[in-house]
């Protein structure tokens, strides 16, 4: 199982957080998702390391913006 | 046709704004709403004037508040 940890601008409410959280669950290998809505943090596990560019994708998707790191 | 005006504190972004106006549209006798973010007017539209105790249970339904005039 690996975890990889990013910082999403824009939610404001927790309907962002589950915006988000719907979008990045539904990319191929995502085992589990968490997203703190004051610090803006993305905790996704997977069995195998995810490609950030897909989990860019998924947060945009959503209408909120991947920090880059 | 009744129009009637209420501001709702707490929304903070658009899934807010459609939080409210599907609460708000499921009032008897609500034929149309509208809802501005920015400033958190809420118009709502009906054939007959509604009890705005009815407007302020949907408002909180939906987890935001009605501010008392």
């Amino acid at each position: 199982m690996t975890s990889a940890t990013y910082t999403v601008k824009g939610m404001t409410c927790g309907h962002c957080v589950s915006s988000v959280k719907e979008e990045v669950s539904e990319v191929a290998g995502v085992s589990s998702v968490e997203v703190d809505l004051a610090s803006g943090l993305l905790t996704v596990e997977s069995v195998s390391p995810i490609d950030a560019a897909d989990i860019r994708s998924a947060v945009e998707e959503a209408g909120y913006e991947l920090v880059t790191k």
